[in-house]
């Protein structure tokens, strides 16, 4: 074996002084670091082994951290972070206290912009570079990478838009692998692959019409052909576009092969690349397959069903009932907006649309919620996967303003199911002729009842709009919760000795509140908690100290839930901890009474 | 004179019967009627001046409503009102309990989908022929009117984007005038110029890339040439595109020639096309212009500033800097994901941006003010022009979601001055190295100081963050107001006999809230009222409702704001009135303690 190339780059000025010929070296090296510490520690490794020459191109030509290099949403960075002085903490990768799986400012002056959803590249490389002009600096760099799957988002487009119009020093490095974390869809992939296998029209026009400086396709996992392009581009000025062809999972064969389950594969075997097996067999279903296996059967029996995801088939396991009815459940793409107002326009048609979006995301599509489906008052059914604290993805990807925005906009109701049982019965509820858009938030992962396919799948029972329920009974004490943190009051207290005090409520139903069975609460107890995974300022506390104000009680109402910070990345349980929803904390709190 | 063939169209199906040739003659007629009533009773011009033969074309040629025409955005879609059964009631357009300024599904069974924010058109068509085509309706056709500022942006490419590898039975015009409320800009803009102007490429192959069967561009104003393409189009299957010019005021001269003001004129001569002036010389000034004089003013002193607008330079008044300082303000076009993600990618680089954007638009770019902006705490400073109720705009344009949905936001002020003097102070403070961005939100309309520009113009103070301030002493009650309706409060209790038992605070940061004069109040005060123009769900009131539990205050709260319904259109003092925060209702409120 060749000594080590990779052990003496700390940072990108020791990569620019080896010899081009040694780069394929170097990035045979880089790929084998990523695959020994991701098999192990786990991570995102399709995305970056593709990029493996680009990335290393890059700072080979460009003179990082001076000019700006972004990656967009970052799944891509992994090889960015190893040379850019992060290679001996690569192993902390996404852990509580450790890197984070994405490019962050205030982890290094490499990490020109903050990522995690899609893109935003275009639009602050271009904010850089118009600032560079305006400071009279024309000679930094600002780069944006972006994929195929991103740049077909509308913000990108809007980037583009303005972009071409400026003289501004931004090159835009489109990394097309046909591929976000699903196959991409729509009109402008079928173009850029008509583009890519050279049939008409030979070059890209629709970019040129733009007004960008384009060039490409190239191949992008030639290391060689990709630093030789990027050098031409350094000294071309205003806004310029290359285009890349590269390989996802590039130089791990199962990862090239099957491509969508080694987005993130989990620990697998370093050299065969075989996944290892999780021995999930007694495990209760994560909330993705309630949703996915109940859509499904729903809408076997009701042909009006109509299942959308914004290019989230298989992390929201709407591919169940895409693969089953694929004329009737749709991925269009990272199009949150489009999604939402798509789904609308159904609804208008007398079409029962579920639409599937994680909460982080449905950020995105905002105003969408508020002025083309509860104004209109069209009975959409929103499922907000990864709602709450969603572990290793850290702050940009927590689901937890979701309450506190949705809360204000009228018409619609907010739901949180406690468990699988829950969301299954909502799901069947909702189709079966709501009169207002819905919104059922559930979190990423495992529910609690392991028999739940065996024993309830399919067992519908209709839910009362705005029913609360009393779980337990109590003299001193009211725990409200929402959504599956109740099942952490229910351990705290089957694990406490004497719960006597503490009664538990279960308020799926963030609005309409139960306000029937808030009166009866509020005049028995003297102490509420309310407890929520999501953000204290805004959430349902917020709408208990509501309904308490308006009805005079004057109860100690104490708020729990998510701090007004943004909470970082660990695992869920250190997360929940943390902001002291544990079932720890909440042991400690309940003793306290 | 000929006789009048409008008065005999009560419907469509009255305009189908009517020989082609004399559809001219109806087309003056209604361009006739809509000047007559606009000129007297305000409204939007120009839009619907322009699209006349089109719309009257789009209904000779399809079965609306059974076709379903989707107006995007809708101020050009009074045409279509006047045709659709509603003639006669045209003059109460826009006022309390009349029909709407913009296309809405209660209103009519021929306003497919409400609009009034930009760029829905496109996906909600599509939602409706995807619905079509499972329902085996392969008859009916779906048609979105668009704008050229309209779809540049980035939900409309999206929309676009899916439609290409659809079959659905999709129509989407291009109604390319070049000029939304201002001109149109961006590279999309160009190339359509360029297209229009017969240049290379002679074709729109933008739009072709896209896989949509494109036609055009034709002349828009000539109503036999788009009858004629409208009949080719209504055979041909699957997505369509169809680019036709019209000219914006089309038929009133002045209205042609100065697109911008006549976009919404007042009150103008139905003959000569001059406007009507207002006398305005004693009344204070718009919050508008003391954002715009401001900002160009701090922006001489300081290099740094950059001011954003997504396509609202004239509404907003950053024209006044767009005109003195064109290097340093920008029109990013209806772009608001683009422009907040810009902001921060030129925060990055040290600048100090201005992002103007109205507030019931940065619902756009929720996801972009956490994500891009908040996550990294970077220094932007958002001015949320058109907060709380915006009168005749109505239900799509009320800016009362904002404090709900910002304040759970974490890193982020929020400031509502109470008047020109606070928001000229803010601003100064906030470009003077605030280390968090902020969102400061302003009414639409005029403030209170007559003398603003000639007494504190340029005079500015140095506010301090979080601090809070009392207005007026009292025994009993303390009234919390934060932002503009704070005058209301002032006004009622200038009009009521025995004041005294009323104190009145201002607080105009919404977060960090005052917490040392917070503790105060509820020490001395057994009734808190709060007041806002926003939703009571989640609002500032609930943010004193937050502080209260947390501290254990038992005070009395009454919570007043904007309650959980959609607020339609009137004019703001009548809306205040309906949502009990008029000068009146405060007056009633405050004697009744």
């Amino acid at each position: 074996m060749k000594s080590s190339l990779l052990q003496n780059i700390n940072s990108p000025s020791d990569l620019r002084v080896l010899d081009e010929a040694q780069l394929p070296q170097l990035a045979q090296e880089l790929r084998n670091f990523i695959i020994d510490i991701v098999s192990v520690k786990e991570g995102h490794l399709g995305a970056s082994l593709g990029v493996i020459e680009l990335t290393i191109a890059l700072h080979y030509v460009f003179n990082t951290p001076a000019d700006a290099l972004i990656w967009d949403v970052g799944h891509q960075a992994y090889g960015h972070k190893i040379l850019t002085e992060r290679r001996d903490v690569f192993h902390t990768n996404r852990q509580l206290g450790g890197i984070s799986g994405f490019p962050k400012r205030s982890e290094s002056i490499y990490d020109a912009f903050g990522v995690g959803h899609s893109s935003t590249s275009i639009s602050a490389a271009l904010g850089m570079a118009i600032a560079s002009n305006l400071k009279g600096d024309f000679e930094k760099q600002h780069i944006a990478v972006i994929g195929d799957a991103s740049i077909a988002s509308g913000m990108a487009f809007e980037g583009l838009n303005h972009a071409g119009v400026t003289n501004a020093n931004l090159l835009v490095i489109l990394n097309d692998n046909a591929i976000g974390i699903d196959p991409s869809v729509g009109a402008l992939k079928n173009y850029l692959t008509a583009v890519k296998e050279g049939k008409n029209p030979r070059q890209n026009n629709m970019i040129k019409s733009l007004n960008f400086n384009y060039s490409g396709p190239i191949d992008g996992n030639d290391i060689f052909a990709v630093t030789k392009e990027l050098k031409r581009l350094q000294k071309i000025k205003g806004p310029k576009f290359l285009h890349v062809i590269t390989k996802k999972g590039k130089g791990l064969q199962q990862a090239e092969e099957n491509q969508v389950v080694y987005h993130s594969p989990g620990k697998f075997n370093r050299l065969t690349g075989e996944i290892i097996p999780k021995s999930e067999a007694d495990l209760p279903p994560k909330y993705q397959d309630v949703f996915g296996l109940t859509i499904l059967d729903l809408a076997k029996a009701n042909e009006k069903i109509i299942g959308i995801t914004p290019a989230m088939p298989s992390g929201s396991s709407l591919k169940f009932m895409m693969d089953a009815l694929p004329e009737r459940a749709f991925d269009v793409g990272i199009a949150e907006q489009h999604a939402v107002t798509l789904a609308a326009g159904m609804a208008t048609q007398g079409m029962t649309v579920f639409c599937n979006i994680y909460s982080t995301f449905l950020q995105r599509a905002y105003d969408q919620v508020i002025h083309d489906v509860a104004l209109q008052n069209l009975a959409v059914i929103f499922c907000l996967d990864r709602a709450g604290l969603v572990g290793e993805d850290g702050a940009t990807h927590h689901g937890v303003f979701d309450i506190a925005y949705l809360r204000c906009i009228p018409n619609l109701i907010i739901y949180a199911p406690m468990n699988e049982i829950a969301l299954q019965n909502i799901m069947y509820t909702a189709q079966s002729g709501l009169e207002h858009p819905i919104a059922i938030r559930y979190p990423r992962g495992r529910g609690v009842i392991p028999d739940w396919k065996k024993e309830y799948f399919g067992h519908y029972q209709k839910i009362d709009i705005g029913k609360a329920f009393c779980i337990k009974n109590g003299s001193k004490v009211a725990v409200l919760s929402s959504g599956t943190i109740g099942n952490n009051v229910k351990m705290a207290l089957n694990e406490i000795e004497n719960p006597e005090k503490i009664a538990h409520f279960d308020f799926a139903f963030v609005k309409p509140l139960d306000e029937k069975l808030l009166h009866e609460i509020f005049q028995k107890f003297k102490f509420i908690i309310t407890i929520e995974d999501g953000t204290v300022i805004g959430g349902f506390g917020s709408g208990i100290l509501e309904f308490a104000a308006q009805n005079n009680y004057r109860s100690n109402i104490k708020t729990l839930g998510i701090p007004d910070e943004f909470i970082g990345q660990g695992t869920v349980n250190q997360l929940q901890q943390y902001c002291t929803i544990s079932v720890e904390t909440l042991k400690s709190l309940f003793l306290s009474y």
